[in-house]
């Protein structure tokens, strides 16, 4: 069976980081937007339309705006939604079944699940992921603290909410994870290193 | 400032042997069920008067029974613990005073939040902690897997609410720990030599 690394994360914990140089120390592959550009070389979808649906809620309770043009009606806005999981889930499974490799988010830790894979979630404090989002110029520049502590949440609701309407498990919940990691102390260099001896196989 | 290591766990999950094996890895102090023996030197309390206490209810919404014989009123019954959490805190925060340490349980993470301690929470699937309490043989070799995991969820609920009690943190929501490790399907063994690495300061 191959060896599978899923990282689910809060926005701004780091986690992202933490999977690339998880997949470097342990030299297998990483999939995270190669997911996205996949999955535009197969369908007709731009990728800022695929990365709209993955970041909208998965069942509005009422019609909403897509993009900045037009609205449409909760069944059509679920259905694009449905394309958007189905298409990744077919990607992901391929990936997971090609080689070893990590995977970033995209409920892989729950459409993998036959698979066994090791399933991280990183978090961290909110202190913490603010001064991450500045270091990283997420653009993050022109707003508060209060407003960038805002999108965060805002951003971790969606997650969430994607999350739930595909799998029957909570995100986040430590339960549907083997290793949960607060980023807020700690390095996330020596984390990866240390992490991927503790995953690597005997 | 000192080195301090605290483990909270779930029964059964390992959590305690985690725990033993990190200070033996780095070489440093271990307290649990040592805690308990200073707390008897110190005063007229019993190992069991002791043990029975911090397994009760803090807050008994109704007069309980305490060990077999005698029923106390809620007032006297939440003095008792408070005396318990008090002379037990005292006796942790010297030790932490003393040297670098991994301590177990009694709400360590909380007493020692000025130390910045790296805390850690143990968990594990209800299946896993059945087996490791059999494998360990804790009283569970003539009831059944139900009962078992009956007295399993009352030991969690009775340490929930006690640490509750004297602390404003929930027990096990991982927003208080640095790591949670689920170890359901790991060799503790491994976890503990590589987390000792993880923690060890460069």
């Amino acid at each position: 069976m191959k060896q599978i690394i899923t990282i689910s994360r809060q926005f701004g914990s780091g986690g992202r980081e933490l999977g690339r140089r998880i997949a470097d120390h342990l030299g297998i592959a990483y999939y995270d937007h190669e997911i996205v550009l996949e999955l535009m070389k197969r369908t007709q979808m731009t990728e800022a339309y695929i990365q709209q649906v993955e970041e909208s809620r998965a069942i509005p309770l009422l019609p909403i705006t897509i993009g900045r043009t037009f609205t449409l009606p909760a069944g059509q806005m679920v259905e694009q939604s449905r394309s958007v999981f189905l298409g990744e889930r077919d990607i992901i499974l391929e990936m997971a079944e090609r080689s070893d490799c990590v995977i970033v988010g995209r409920c892989a830790d729950y459409i993998l699940r036959q698979q066994n894979p090791f399933r991280i979630f990183v978090y961290a404090d909110m202190d913490a992921r603010i001064t991450r989002c500045r270091l990283k110029g997420q653009d993050a520049q022109h707003i508060t603290n209060k407003e960038l502590q805002s999108q965060i949440l805002s951003i971790d609701k969606r997650r969430a909410r994607y999350y739930e309407f595909y799998t029957d498990q909570i995100w986040g919940d430590r339960n549907y994870y083997d290793l949960c990691l607060n980023t807020s102390h700690i390095d996330v260099k020596k984390a990866a290193k240390i992490l991927a001896q503790f995953i690597q196989r005997d």
